[in-house]
């Protein structure tokens, strides 16, 4: 079985569950109890917490653990908006592929009186410094554009993106949770950031948003001392434990590991770009290690992955958050795939394990799947037949 | 060692540590994935939910995962405030001793313009359903009361309160987060419950919020599909698991482990009470089993944890997620403990694994710190030369 679906989840490493695991028998107390139990899990907090700055480039300070990407995007949104409120800025400008824990989040948001500029993408799957700038105007409160896209896997300007805001005196979140642990990431003129663990081989149930020194993000989660008002609930400190370990190994190999993903990926891309009538996604250089995306005419993503599981490659035909939803997927279309090709949509994510041999074996099966489908298909048919025109040369 | 902050936190149970570990290197997919790594994640995610639904005593599509008890607590206020404000009813009621979650979330709904009602708490620890009954207005759209206390650990008659709410058509949340796996919790009339699983041998991050079929619960965690729309983020299957195996275990052994705790605490209740100037927090019986809250004159509870601690005990002097804070515990203000009083409490939470010697090893080195503090305090020489009145006989 080749597992490559990395961008819906990861295995998680041994450091990282070997970490949970000796966290969970031998310092089982509460970070916040004043005894040794607490002191002494207060203590592996503080370590775990310094030891992800430092792999950050951030203070101790400027982490807010939290449950999740979805949990750190909704805070940074949501903080920044009530931020902008008390200014009389009710603007927000974001792009027309986030994720959704972002999307939902404003659209939310404009229900309670804001308003939102969603930026467009261009068909490389990037969103252009000059088209944010042009959106920002005198009332905006924030702009949130993602560090890498979690269906196509293109890799946006950040650094770009998020000079432009601080001279122009805007906030600036960006959802990095496809990019943490995988490329560097910029925290240069960025106010927050939010990551999540199992997307680098650490636990599911964990990330944490960066928030600049000075910010003091309104807590999402009300309630107890912990986090000095940041966040409430108990530290989960086996899972803060965990993605510290994760987080160390994948910046440790982040360089080996991106030249073996690059290496899978685009033996990949150039395998499957030999199949007609289909057209890889997003900027072919500008782009995760690896993440390969495809859109084949004439088929269903869905049937072409569940064959393809029969064949025993795991695979996706968007981001994970979003199957079992007839729609297509939103990231398709705003870089300008038509529903008929974006329905046909395959997303395969690499992870450092994978082996040209992987690689090699993916392009054979995803070809003939592929013809399979297009065999069974009776939209292939017509378009063959000249019934229809095709989208994709 | 003995440790007696078990409403702080817990130590997992093997078998919940046993069930994380072998999913967390096992079943590594995310449940919302289509091909097999994915859906066998689905397939044992709805096996956790079930057995927990079935130890419960409700429907599985009735728990929504969440990162823990606060989040539930969060939701559920905050779902129950939106729903009401559509109706015309932004009037909640709640005690005066509820968890930080609960009040905070209740403080930021009245900044935004809800009406919120603090029903008081008798001495002996416990909400009268009459009191509640009374603060309810038509234009109520929740009533929140504890199952068990957090400091003091006094039971709630929660069955006559969710009756008399229903009889009324008021919603009704309870947060049973140190009830739930020690006493036996009834759904029966209850629209909401939060709880956690790191305060029954569970792993920390990790909770649910039962929502009663037909209600639905606005999500705090915007995003994608998870959960129907009810809270967005991948699942954490993992802490799902060891939550189930740990919830299992203690609703098995839940007679038995509350008779061994009862009779620990009655033994330390009755050790105690021998100390002069001392007193019993809350009501003697309707009390969680392993629960002990004191009052000490002349102390303070600050001091005489940390020597406790010093002395082999781990204890608490109210909950973990205040300490840290010089205020005195809410709780205790709310059951008419003055300041000078509340200032000097003592919290000892056992486990099943608390023996009888502990009891006495315990009752012997808290008589012997508070003698010691008292010696040092000069609060305690002017109570003892008269320049002083006691509070406590």
């Amino acid at each position: 079985m080749i597992y490559a679906d990395n961008a819906a989840t990861t295995k998680m490493s041994r450091a990282a569950i070997e970490a949970m695991k000796e966290c969970m028998e031998e310092d089982y107390g509460n970070p916040s109890s004043l005894h040794s139990v607490g002191q002494r899990a207060q203590e592996k907090l503080s370590e775990a917490r310094e030891k992800i700055a430092s792999l950050l480039g951030c203070l101790p300070a400027e982490i807010i653990f939290t449950s999740g990407g979805s949990e750190a995007d909704n805070q940074a949104l949501r903080s920044a908006a009530a931020l902008g409120a008390k200014k009389g800025k009710k603007h927000l400008v974001s792009t027309a592929f986030e994720h959704h824990a972002v999307l939902h989040t404003l659209k939310k948001l404009e229900s309670e009186g804001y308003e939102v500029t969603l930026v467009p993408v261009g068909e490389d799957g990037l969103v252009s410094p000059a088209e944010v700038e042009r959106a920002i105007r005198p009332d905006t409160c924030l702009v949130s554009v993602m560090y890498a896209n979690n269906e196509i896997g293109t890799i946006q300007p950040i650094p770009e993106i998020a000079a432009l805001c601080k001279r122009k005196g805007v906030l600036f979140h960006t959802d990095a949770v496809q990019a943490a642990g995988h490329i560097p990431v910029s925290l240069e003129n960025v106010d927050m950031l939010s990551l999540s663990a199992h997307k680098f081989h650490g636990p599911k149930g964990i990330g944490l948003l960066y928030a600049r020194r000075g910010l003091r993000p309104d807590p999402l989660i009300e309630g107890g001392a912990p986090a000095r008002g940041k966040r409430a609930g108990t530290e989960n400190l086996p899972a803060i434990m965990g993605m510290a370990a994760a987080l160390e190994e994948s910046v440790l190999h982040m360089k080996e590991n991106a030249e073996k993903m690059s290496a899978v990926r685009d033996r990949v891309i150039a395998g499957l770009s030999r199949i007609p009538h289909g057209i890889l996604n997003g900027d072919a250089k500008k782009r995760l290690p690896g993440c390969v995306s495809f859109c084949f005419e004439g088929i269903e993503g869905e049937s072409l992955l569940l064959m393809l599981d029969d064949y025993g490659i795991c695979a996706s035909s968007g981001s994970a958050c979003t199957s079992g939803s007839l729609d297509p997927s939103h990231v398709l279309l705003a870089i300008g795939r038509p529903h008929e090709i974006a329905h046909g949509s395959l997303r395969l994510t690499f992870s450092e394990e994978t082996t040209l041999e992987d690689a090699d074996e993916v392009v054979t099966k995803v070809k003939e799947v592929v013809e399979k489908l297009r065999g069974m298909s009776p939209v292939w048919r017509e378009l063959q037949e000249g019934k229809r025109q095709y989208f994709l040369r």
